[in-house]
């Protein structure tokens, strides 16, 4: 065991102390002697660079380290590793992009970024030969990019399928087991700090997408983005579908799917029914889960805190130690350059669907409805009128059938006199 | 990306090519070129030693590399990489010790031998500066040791709770959602082949108490071994015990905890009552998933198959590359040295305790058994009547007591005259 001044020190410059970047630092300054006998390292914190000098940052902050020169703490010669927590595209990117070229090892905790530039830092990454390195960006604290690479680098991963925004499985837990409607589930997110004011970008399914792009790039090693996402949110699944799908033993989650189809890639976002036995049904409240499914390994799930400051900080303090070791011992970066990726559409992908339906309550609506089912050749499963609702409200389970199927069967539908209103359409994942 | 011809080529000698072993070699023979190409090193199987030649492998073991030879093939100098999957303590050991003093890495899946001798073992890779990897020796394909060593290098870990007995689980699950008994479920185990004709090692907890010791030393770093972990199996249980706590909301678990109590460690193997809406509770079947309680990352679960073929061999696998790239980058071995471990007796543990009592039914049994928790300063949550008994039987909850203080009243409560027999005693964990 080493002494604490034994150890190799590693400088630290940290970007941003906002929640995240607080927490990182008390873990970093708060026992330095019990991190140095754990890692081998010290771990020193050289400087931590913030927009406003003047805020509180609920930490002790080492004397002299903080500045308001971002630019500065990267192009330092005395700070050896960057971690990026500001958040947001610019200038994170800037300066991560920096770093790198300096030779630093980057940790960055920011999914937006990695999201939209991914491609761009790990060629730069692969290019300058240093570690980039961002478990935190996906899961908050639940170890998954590490366990992808490493521990699963050999294993054909078949799917991968993810609770991976805590705001939305919030709300649909609350809508399950209170039930309570969207927007007073919502309401109470908001309240209890779990969901923003502007709540778009997690109840529409922007962040998951964001997170399904960075999962499929590790998962399949192929260079997939947020535009190359399918995504819809939870805004339009009701009390009623939450209800009927309660009975028909299924949970409602919003759910990051990327899988393997053939040579290509489908990576989606949307709200699905899935089996109450299934264990990402299980998945309660605000953590998050990741389903995988390989080959060799069968199925594998890894739960955990999507999001706060001690979680993502735990995240982002694996990778900074990992990265220090690498460093330390001399070895070069381990990024690796991604393949392009040959994208699947949703219009090809098959899937079971439920479809809610509002008629008119007369003699023929039936037959009207399901030939329009029929003329597209999706094949109805079960079909029962929903005995919750108020008016004639007719539900449909499909046998699996196309995407491009069921959409142009309810384009017919919406053009028929008898139809009142189409409702959710919701997709079927996760059986057998 | 590198072609086949290019990427650096690893040797992997395999000692032993049973059900791992084969999937294993099936895994490197399969795709080689697929293989290659997401890992960017050529691993070809040099050499497979098993003990008898002829006996059929199932699988395309590369020309001229099958050998009775095992010490040979430790010793070959066109051998980079040893993978042990014999199993049983010798001769596995000794080879073991032999590859590491020869300098080659050597990736095992054996648990027992992990449990009994991992600190000789570690010890040796610590000496000869080589990496010892052995993430399958706990929960099968799940990723556990590396997310452990790794990914929360700088957490502190309070506790490790972990279902990782498949047979125990999946008797514990018949006998929770069939009704069935303990004598049925282990038959119909036996049948499907999840459990062995002499289920000693895994109903009584011998199997799940390696695993203990194992997690318990990567979790905090210490020297645990078997001897260390205090032990019960699950024979005890019965359906009643079941109905009860499902009536109670909570399920039964064979479950290994490690944690820390100040400076000391605890590590148990015992089933416990946890509640219904534990993530712990819908691991269902043969499944086997290890809970993590860390103070900044807050709670974790890794979920997955913890034994067979194709998830052990892709666990190995995912050693195996890691191993290959350390050595082809001129890397040092990882091992570190285990620190001493102050093993805290069960003794001085606290829990909540249920317990069922068979008594007399005539007045002032109750005061007189509640008179021995009373006098041992064992407070009680609740007490009822079993409804589902046919005999008078007494259901115990208590609050929060010390073990010494509990075994001390179930001494007293044995030779009390109207007490006539003491069934299970269940800790109750999870809670809160």
């Amino acid at each position: 065991m080493q002494t604490v001044t034994e150890a190799p020190v590693v400088r630290v410059g940290v970007l941003g102390c906002g929640t995240v970047g607080a927490a990182l630092v008390h873990l970093l300054v708060e026992k330095p002697e019990v991190m140095t006998e754990r890692t081998g390292l010290r771990l020193e914190v050289a400087r931590v660079a913030v927009r406003n000098l003047a805020r509180e940052r609920g930490v002790a902050i080492p004397d002299g380290a903080l500045t308001d020169d971002l630019h500065g703490v990267v192009t330092d010669p005395d700070v050896d590793v960057i971690v990026e927590v500001i958040g947001g595209i610019e200038p994170a990117r800037t300066l991560i992009l920096e770093a790198l070229a300096a030779g630093k090892p980057v940790i960055t905790a920011n999914k937006d970024l990695v999201a939209v530039a991914g491609v761009e830092l790990v060629e730069a990454a692969v290019a300058a030969g240093v570690d980039l390195l961002f478990e935190a960006s996906v899961g908050g604290g639940i170890p998954l990019i590490r366990p992808l690479r490493e521990s699963l680098a050999g294993e054909q991963i078949r799917r991968i399928m993810g609770i991976v925004n805590g705001t939305t499985n919030y709300v649909l837990t609350r809508m399950t087991e209170a039930g309570a409607s969207y927007g007073d589930a919502l309401g109470e997110a908001q309240a209890l700090g779990f969901a923003e004011s502007d709540p778009t970008s997690d109840v529409e399914g922007f962040d998951a997408a964001n997170k399904a792009a960075i999962l499929a790039s590790i998962a399949f090693g192929v260079k997939v983005v947020t535009a190359d996402v399918y995504r819809e949110g939870i805004s339009c699944v009701t009390a009623a579908d939450i209800a009927f799908a309660t009975r028909l033993g299924y949970v409602i989650k919003l759910l990051a799917i990327a899988e393997r189809v053939g040579d290509e890639v489908a990576v989606r976002v949307h709200p699905a029914m899935i089996p109450a036995t299934h264990p990402l049904a299980s998945v309660r409240e605000s953590f998050n889960a990741v389903f995988i499914e390989g080959e060799a390994v069968g199925d594998l799930m890894l739960y955990g805190r999507g999001a706060g400051g001690g979680p993502s900080a735990s995240a982002v303090l694996g990778d900074l130690i990992d990265a220090s070791h690498n460093l330390r011992a001399g070895g070069m970066g381990r990024a690796s350059a991604l393949g392009q990726a040959q994208i699947r559409s949703i219009d090809e992908l098959t899937s079971q669907y439920y479809l809610s339906i509002d008629v008119e309550d007369r003699p023929g609506v039936l037959a009207a409805v399901a030939g329009a089912f029929g003329d597209h050749g999706v094949s109805i499963r079960s079909m029962e009128q929903d005995p919750l609702a108020t008016e004639a409200r007719l539900i449909f389970i499909t046998h699996l059938a196309r995407e491009s199927d069921i959409q142009a069967t309810i384009a017919v539908l919406r053009e028929l006199e008898v139809v009142d209103r189409i409702g959710s359409l919701l997709r079927v994942v996760g059986e057998g």
